[in-house]
């Protein structure tokens, strides 16, 4: 198979959780078997919703140490922040001029964030959220970009800009396709979706007796309250972890739930037990890096710097197409 | 008088007419001796109202060629494009975050312009054009920003941009102040404003005879056909241009057109000599820049590499400000 030009990205949330790791970096790592991928540190996308950036760099960091420890490899993907290459600014204003308004509006996406986050009065920069994506995308040629379902609107939108620059000035860019992934998606402790704000997590980085602690709070079948009681595994927010982290047991676990002869508190401990063991190695790379932050930081200014040299070429071809001298 | 920072520019429209002379570039020479002035080439902000850039280097040439021309002196004024400059579109986007969709489309001008150039649908680039103009003030630190009262908005965006970066993260730009200039308006031939596209201009660049065919044309008195007949100079278009350029004769030129001795045809003539002679210097220099082109263009990247590296300078304080590492 031909190798593609792959971009992903995350915004710089800190340390990350079970869910990011099993949704995203999971695929990450494939992906860059088979594909030239870059991964983007969206620290301006953060500004769209916050303007708060005094945690912006640790948050950086402490996430990219999650990328490398799950097995992102900085030798072949460059790892960078969007702030550290000006070029993706600098694309996003010449296609700034390449779509309407109105086209931004339409953008589901953006309508449900207005809707969720009460937002009466969108900043500018929030309203042209995809237009700097489609800059993120586009500054390296992108021609594959994993995304989910709901994300297939700002894609389109990238192709929309992309089509439009090399029809007015000269075919620079490709049409990047989607990849759509279907996101195996890990549920939170109460059931909701994982997210932090939640406090529903587990997040990677925590240590054997937190996991412990956290999974013992984790929500189950209610129904089920003493061990003898029959559970129904396919309602249970554990039981989706063990089919996770703990395959092999699972028709085992499953008939002791339904029977009654496994209780929750063990089977908790051992899917526990699983989680603790499938991150071990994880943690081993993640501790080394802990302890070696200024090698993180220098793995993150080397894939900036080879970030912004293609960043450039491409920026060089811009300049020739729109013959801005 | 303290030396301020004075920051001011014009799209890159190609040669330049007699009324960017008399209501710009008089008023830039003058401010450069008070202050340090930056001039911008905006090829940018040219993109707002048209994306075809195919002459958009040639015209900032002949542009730049015309301020330098009429007194712009570039050892003390830096003259740069705003496309050689990527910090102008870094600081656009960090700007973006900190200003309403509401509040840019309150600006009167915008208004204006979508009505003039009945524009149903207005590119986001177009929307924003005044947060791309407060990142062209506030890279510089501007303090001082040469504006007719059209302008008075703008200039109250970056004072609130400004404002809110300093109040958001620390206190890096001052607010800049308009300073309000009566911009010696000088019409066109056909008594409207002076446009190249009406072709009622007389450009800097204009020989001799051209000069004095263009005169010939010149709306007059529309009374006055005949030599002997009583002319009217203050709706006289004619009249206009003795002011600005032959103040010495315009009591004799009166008392002559007003009891009718004096003709248009003479009084036309008498005029177009008088423009002459006043562009004679100009166009001295002009024709030696016009074949020492790359002198010209040697001139702007030296004045771009300066521009870089203030604008260099100020992002520094603007990352430092943001913690953005
Ligand atoms: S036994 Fe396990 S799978 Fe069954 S309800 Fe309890 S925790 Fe869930
Ligand atoms: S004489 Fe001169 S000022 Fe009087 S109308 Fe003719 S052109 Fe105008």
């Amino acid at each position: 198979m031909e190798r593609k030009v792959v971009l992903s990205g995350m915004r710089p949330t800190g340390k990350l959780h079970l869910g990011h790791l099993v949704g995203v970096l999971e695929n990450w790592v494939k992906l860059q078997k088979e594909h030239n991928c870059f991964f983007l540190i969206a620290d301006y996308h953060a500004l769209t919703t916050n303007v708060d950036t005094s945690d912006i760099y640790e948050n950086s960091i402490e996430m990219l140490i999650d990328w490398l420890a799950s097995g992102v490899d900085p030798e072949i993907s460059p790892v960078f922040r969007q702030s550290q290459v000006k070029e993706h600014t600098e694309l996003h204003l010449i296609f700034s001029m390449l779509i309407t308004v109105s086209r931004l509006e339409r953008n589901p996406t953006l309508k449900e964030q207005i809707r969720d986050l009460q937002l009466d009065n969108i900043t500018y920069g929030h309203l042209g959220y995809p237009v700097l994506q489609a800059a993120d995308i586009l500054l390296y040629k992108g021609e594959l970009v994993p995304v989910g379902e709901d994300q297939l609107p700002h894609v389109e939108i990238t192709r929309d800009i992309a089509k439009r620059f090399n029809q007015v000035y000269a075919p620079v860019f490709p049409e990047p396709e989607p990849l759509l992934t279907e996101f195996a998606r890990l549920p939170g402790l109460d059931g909701k979706r994982m997210s932090k704000s939640l406090g529903n997590t587990i997040l990677i980085s925590d240590p054997p007796d937190e996991i412990k602690k956290k999974m013992k709070k984790a929500f189950t079948d209610p129904q089920k309250i003493y061990k003898g009681d029959p559970g129904r595994p396919d309602i249970c927010l554990v039981f989706t972890y063990h089919k996770k982290f703990n395959p092999d047991e699972v028709p085992e676990i499953r008939k002791g739930c339904e029977s009654g002869q496994l209780g929750c508190v063990e089977c908790k401990s051992r899917c526990a037990e699983k989680i603790i063991e499938f991150l071990k190695p994880i943690h081993e790379k993640r501790n080394y890096l802990e302890a070696h932050k200024d090698e993180v930081k220098k793995i993150l200014l080397s894939g900036e710097e080879r970030a912004r040299e293609v960043a450039r070429k491409t920026m060089d071809d811009v300049h020739q197409a729109m013959k801005l001298g």
